[in-house]
């Protein structure tokens, strides 16, 4: 796992070596972007189209244009009006290293470069637009920024677990999703009989993530986390934990995790490296 | 000319008819998208695509693409971290309609929908291919965002000549360029050595109109301009009319056309709409 962070680092260093007079523009996407998160999205990208046989450095550009269009949303999740959050991996959150106005930049320009960088990756014309329509789809009103819109309206609010689950599918477990499925679409060839499970697996995962992601918000300290621990308590906002207590929060994520699991059954190639990143995704400490 | 603005106007509201529970970021995105702008750089997709024979519907679905990126890019640019506009189109601009977090997500989520729109318009996929390429190229840190972030280094600071017109070749001539290119994109066959041509053509018209929107900012009320008249002289901005004189400045934005003009001379087909949207931009009033 931390060859394929440093992989994906290394590949997105140099998707952000760009000949500009915008430096500090630059400089604001670089930090937001080459800063050491868990990479997830990347590994399944790798672990996805790797075990369909895709062609390495394809991997390589398509894991760094999901990681783009993860970190400009976490650029723009952080800043004031959004979750006004001071801390993002141990250091301050970009609109804080920078100011608000570049951070603004950086997260739409983060956004314009993942499709860019798509659009020229080494593959035939057809699966480079399945890629685009995919990440497109999930990150944006149908996926992730309507996740993040109905998060915004849940606040102070009591959700129900549907509603939770359903907020949550979008907001996290889209952008997930889309990671699997550009996996898939690198490879030259795959069985569309298996989407279906190859779906399930990402949207069980996903969810099963975020569940974590609740847990940890209560039980992990700060320093570990790279975050504010308690955050979510502190804004009021609907979590697992809150809803189902601790202990059915965890045992829920652990589920979820059997879940992707089982889907994983149906599929007629070595899922060895996707099952380790389910299992990872519970077992995670931050 | 009314006839395509309606047009595009049309072919944007269905466009943005989603079935989406986050109703009220879809709301602001819908309200900043169908404002009844001038739609200029629809009607140069529109103009380029007719002069070379391109489906319309095709046309349709790409003008839309360009006018949601210039939408979100209006959207955030309003913003209090940015230019602090509380008008556009002589209406609430978006933030102030609705909130910061909303119109930070609505332009967001804006630029998505447009690579979205682009990757399921009925086209060849190389076409969709090199429209993607093209506008994510030219609206991100390369082109647009590089041009905005340029900009606001530039408040209350001299440049010269040269650096204003590099700073607004990037931020509004970017996206000029593109919606000439995609228009040519649609179409079954244009002969490559027209590109040039082409490019040289938009340039200049986009450099016609940053020169004229500065003059505007001068000598329009606010009430014509639907937002502030002023706007950049109380911000201290560098503009043409402030760097050469008022007067220099007109004779500049009427330079630039014959330039365009001049371009499109060397163009095989007819170009006379092309060469109406160039007489348009410096005889526009808002």
């Amino acid at each position: 796992m931390r060859a394929q962070q440093q992989r994906v680092g290394t590949a997105l260093e140099l998707a952000l070596q760009l000949a500009t007079p915008a430096d500090t523009l630059l400089a604001a996407m670089q930090y937001a972007t080459l800063n050491g998160g868990k990479r997830l999205r990347a590994m399944l990208v790798y672990a996805t189209g790797e075990a369909f046989e895709a062609e390495p450095s394809a991997l390589d550009s398509v894991a760094c244009a999901v990681e783009m269009i993860h970190a400009y949303s976490l650029i723009h999740d952080d800043m004031p009006m959004m979750d006004n959050d001071d801390l993002r991996r141990g250091r301050p959150s970009c609109h804080k290293a920078f100011d608000e106005s570049t951070a603004l930049l950086a997260g739409d320009a983060l956004q314009t470069l993942a499709f860019h960088h798509l659009s020229e990756t080494a593959l035939l014309a057809e699966q480079k637009l399945a890629m685009i329509r995919e990440l497109a789809f999930q990150s944006g009103i149908m996926g992730m920024a309507g996740g993040q819109a109905l998060d915004l309206q849940s606040v102070g609010s009591e959700l129900d677990l549907t509603t939770l689950q359903q907020m949550h599918r979008l907001k996290t477990g889209a952008l997930i999703e889309a990671s699997v499925m550009m996996g898939v679409y690198c490879a030259p060839e795959v069985p569309a009989h298996t989407y279906p499970a190859l779906r399930r697996y990402a949207a069980a995962l996903g969810l099963a993530f975020q569940v974590q992601d609740d847990v940890l918000d209560v039980i992990a300290d700060t320093q570990t986390l790279g975050k504010q621990q308690g955050a979510d308590a502190a804004r009021d906002k609907p979590t697992y934990p809150a809803l189902l207590g601790l202990a059915n929060a965890q045992d829920k994520a652990k589920d979820l995790i059997e879940e992707a699991l089982t889907a994983l059954a149906e599929i007629p190639v070595e899922t060895q490296a996707l099952a380790a990143l389910a299992r990872f995704v519970v077992q995670r400490e931050f």
